[in-house]
């Protein structure tokens, strides 16, 4: 007979869904009202403003998509790509490759940038894209790639598009809350990100702010974008402006009353406040595992401090030290994806989660399983090489 | 200053979202664990169960898209419908109309069917489409057409696209949980649903089934499906058999605990009973209705039980009306939509609000607002007239 479901508590520390705050699962647990019901629609406008703030911008068409971060990136290129266009691609890790499925479902050509899983996308590379192929309307790129724990140069990857006339779309699933996102300043176009990352919401929404010049574009495509779902011609209707909103489709109402709840939360802290904080615990946790003899799988010029890739160290075995992680410790890490599999750990100090105490029992969890496989180490070393950047 | 929003509790009477259960509200507040977690793929698979035992199916492909209805029905024609398909439309209210703006956006042909709004579709045209249309590879048909408050006669529409060899799309949005819906018996090859309508869940997900035959399409289709986020071949390798996931999107892990619970519900009280709950509420609502010397818009024989569109009188007003009973009453009711806006409310008794007292408050609280607006009514006689059925 099936039951009601209770999840246990997870300590999440893998690439996403991160730590949900117990102020957001309160808010998924308010009673339901309309989408329509004029006290939602001041919800809704409180929400584009939150996503102002978090995102740094002041575009007008800024918004959260009815579903998860792979719907955002559909809506950033079902919409900005029309048919026959050249969109150029950069691809360092699972989601440029993702980019690219997606300029082709929009029946455009996508030229491909490739630079090795791990390290960031390299702007000359894109620069000499642009010299072979002038007629490139779109530069799409992941800013912080989740498959490898690196962040590439937003801004001067956006200033490269601006120059050559073509807009850039900016995958920020993993940035928004954890590392700077300055969407006006770098002149983006259109940048999207997720809930379930650096702001500590469930997974299911989608931010997704466009700017001005690519919010013309849209509303002066000719042909219609092929998602009726992801449609921003028909979306603005309903997350427009005034009081007056069209229907288009049942907006997921606990989910944003959890979104919002995620960004004031943001708000109250502080952009500054939580990247440094970000920061820290970051700097505590690679302290803490070079102490117990691993190595990085990213260059720490561009470590994303909320994404932590580590190489599994020869001799132990990965699926068994993350099912004993989550089964003895209830400790959720990453495997490595892609061509990272099997390679590499992921390990996520995301929003809610990037805590003193999440960093220090991740060391001592993982200090723990491995000595059981037979690892050498200190027993403490991590633990007070993660104390000593703490305490500084 | 920004706040946390605590949303009055409204009684939801309109097209939905229904109220949502209790239940449901206290499982959306649960911890999130990962979207790959052993215990969550365990529960994905009860998900699935739940919802072919909800379809009555035993569909393999089975599951509930993580997005809204709209997002359903995308997948439905994204996956199904290649360009260059031929694809017979029946329209008697606004989805259809959306069904063709689907059709169109997979490059696909619609042949349109028209019936009058508040009418049912009639299978005598279909016939006559599939004459004229021997290419068309697919007919698409909303069941429970939740502008108008019309079912359509589901098992003669599916069995004549089997018939001529076609596949059947079902728009059952509406339909799920407040009356019969046969899947395999009706030999239906999609059909598509929401979580806020008679499952009282929150809004977010669109359970979906394709039939054996519809899965091989999809399986053998040459090209690519438009959609990344929404294709088939790519969402089966997550929510597919044996315990190993392939990671494709970030699945709404809350909305899916909703999502359970309230499919247990609907478990534990069984289909039948849920059915003759909905026609009883349905029943004594009407009863009080017309006692009030109101017209229901939708003949008697192919009225929806959980949508009860009723023309607004001569002399009261729409909006003020609506208003009234959201701010004095808290109680939510329909707007007309389309070609039916300004001349009908659509009184929801779905799922979780098709209740003995809901019947009874909104006819109370209608009753209260009209006869301030002058309307002619014995006071308590729609109630009485509900209750003379209620208790019968």
């Amino acid at each position: 007979m099936t039951k009601s479901f209770y999840p246990p508590i997870r300590t999440l520390m893998g690439p996403g869904p991160s730590d949900v705050s117990p102020r957001v699962l309160a808010a998924m647990g308010r009673p339901t009202i309309g989408h329509l019901d004029p006290l939602f629609v001041e919800l809704m406008d409180e929400i584009k403003q939150l996503l102002q703030y978090a995102l740094k911008t002041k575009n007008e068409l800024t918004l959260p998509i009815s579903a998860p971060g792979s719907a955002g990136m559909e809506a950033a290129f079902a919409n900005l790509v029309s048919p026959g266009d050249t969109v150029i691609v950069c691809q360092n890790g699972v989601f440029g490759g993702r980019m690219k499925e997606n300029v082709e479902r929009c029946g455009a050509n996508p030229v491909m940038i490739q630079d090795s899983w791990g390290k960031p996308v390299d702007p000359e590379k894109v620069s000499e894209a642009f010299d072979s192929h002038p007629e490139a309307s779109v530069l799409a790129f992941v800013h912080s790639e989740t498959s490898t724990g690196a962040r590439s140069d937003a801004k001067t990857l956006c200033q490269i598009a601006f120059e050559h006339g073509a807009f850039s779309i900016v995958d920020a699933v993993t940035t928004l809350g954890g590392i700077e996102l300055d969407t006006d300043n770098w002149k983006a176009d259109v940048v999207y990100s997720g809930s379930q990352k650096c702001l500590s919401c469930v997974p299911g929404l989608s931010p997704i702010t466009f700017s001005k010049r690519a919010a013309e574009r849209i509303n002066n495509r000719t042909s219609k974008s092929h998602s009726w779902f992801l449609d921003m011609q028909l979306i603005m209707s309903y997350w427009g402006e005034g009081k007056k909103r069209a229907y288009h489709h049942t907006a997921p109402v606990n989910a944003l009353y959890g979104l919002h709840e995620s960004l004031l939360i943001l708000k109250e802290e502080g952009l500054e406040t939580s990247f440094s904080r970000h920061r820290t615990n970051h700097e505590a946790l690679v302290a803490g595992l070079e102490a117990m003899g691993l190595e990085m799988a990213v260059d720490q010029d561009f470590r994303l401090p909320q994404l932590n890739s580590v190489y599994i160290p020869n001799g132990i075995d990965d699926g068994k030290t993350r099912n004993e992680l989550l089964n003895d410790f209830n400790l959720e890490i990453g495997a490595g994806l892609g061509e990272l599999a099997g390679k590499t750990w992921r390990i996520g100090l995301m929003g809610h989660s990037s805590t003193r105490r999440n960093v220090i029992t991740c060391l001592a969890s993982l200090e723990a399983v491995m000595a059981k496989q037979g690892y050498d180490l200190v027993p403490g070393a991590a633990i007070d090489a993660a104390k000593s950047v703490l305490d500084a």
